[in-house]
């Protein structure tokens, strides 16, 4: 082995999960490529928290894909004609916010970076606790997912396996923001509204803005968010 | 059962196979949905094959995604620094116009399609015969993708099953081009050439001129292909 880091492809959506991962990902020794999507998401602000928080992290590279799943359809995120809702959700399955099999594409194209930069190793920053309606936050879907890649790729062929890393998966809201925070990450830097304004300012009344809520007040921590009111 | 006829996401490069499999969809009764994909390969002139082809088999819809992979680099296809071979690459392994992860790529947005349409099928060219040097052509790199697919989305929560349908994959070119003759393919509207010109007439020497012209060799049938000499 050489004295060169390891390479990784980690998704950063500007949240606070994805965020989280990357600050994990840098501990844990990795030589990080963060890799953001411009998904025609209604919260475009995220790409700019995004941008900073790549920055901070001193990544070595923070790739922004266009990608236009606005015209796919089928999520309150991307369609204009869905709401995104303002009540808790949660008993109502799998939520209007999903995107059609957003995790799956969003590990695709990190994927195809994963092999042009010879790196073994994605980061994404699921969670099946707080979001347990989305079907691709699964532990048995990143493990099918997984068994995929290794089929698909050339490093799978030539027998070195691609590690599909979760660190969040079975982690509450409050696990994760105490971790992050040990780690040094900067929460005021991350986005995690449905409705923000242009500016990055939090509704603080959706499903994404009370679960964020709450963290902060489980981990025993000042929310840095600003809010709208 | 209603009458109406259960609807497929096809992917349609625009090539000879993907054609063929367009046509095998219509003939097999789906309401079909054509997706294909602008990503940066050289060869553009697909995707105006890909429109007539979409015409003529009067889909219900044609969706055309724009996808940098260009960005992300690695193949001679999207790549301008990678030179397309001239030569024949038959012991080479895995070949440099190998798109890092295209078939994930592709699959996973016909998935997120399939999901807001409501089909449970999607059918794709791939072909384990004549491109046996790429890995996500194999079978069991599609099985895998079945797999987790059924886990990624919606539908597979809720018990459908989603089922990735690769007609061609254990025929010969000779035989692909038989088989959409027969269904009426006019094989004149597609392009496989990796370096055509901006008319869409083929080179005539690359791998994928190669084995098109020896396809209809094969089939005993005229080749339709515009040739640049």
């Amino acid at each position: 082995m050489s004295d060169v880091s390891p390479r990784a492809v980690v998704l950063l959506s500007g949240g606070l999960d994805s965020t989280t991962v990357l600050a994990m990902a840098k501990d844990a020794g990795y030589d990080c490529y963060a890799l953001s999507f411009d998904y025609g998401q209604r919260h475009n602000f995220e790409l700019e928290a995004a941008a900073a928080i790549a920055a901070q992290a001193s990544v070595t590279a923070h790739k922004t894909i266009r990608l236009d799943l606005g015209s796919i359809g089928g999520s309150a995120l991307t369609d204009p004609d869905i709401e995104v809702p303002q009540a808790a959700q949660s008993d109502a399955g799998i939520p209007v916010t999903y995107v059609p099999a957003r995790n799956t594409i969003f590990l695709s194209l990190a994927l195809g970076w994963a092999e042009v930069l010879g790196a073994q190793d994605i980061f994404i920053g699921v969670n099946a606790v707080d979001y347990s309606g989305y079907p691709d936050c699964r532990p048995e879907y990143i493990a099918a997912f997984a068994k995929m890649a290794n089929l698909a790729t050339r490093a799978g062929v030539e027998g070195q396996q691609m590690t599909i890393h979760t660190p969040l998966i079975a982690m509450s809201k409050g696990e994760i923001i105490q971790a992050g925070a040990a780690l040094g990450v900067d929460y005021a830097l991350t986005v995690s509204c449905y409705a923000a304004d242009e500016a990055g300012r939090a509704c603080g009344r959706c499903d994404a803005c009370r679960l964020r809520s709450a963290g902060f007040q489980q981990a025993g921590l000042p929310d840095p968010t600003r809010y709208l009111s």
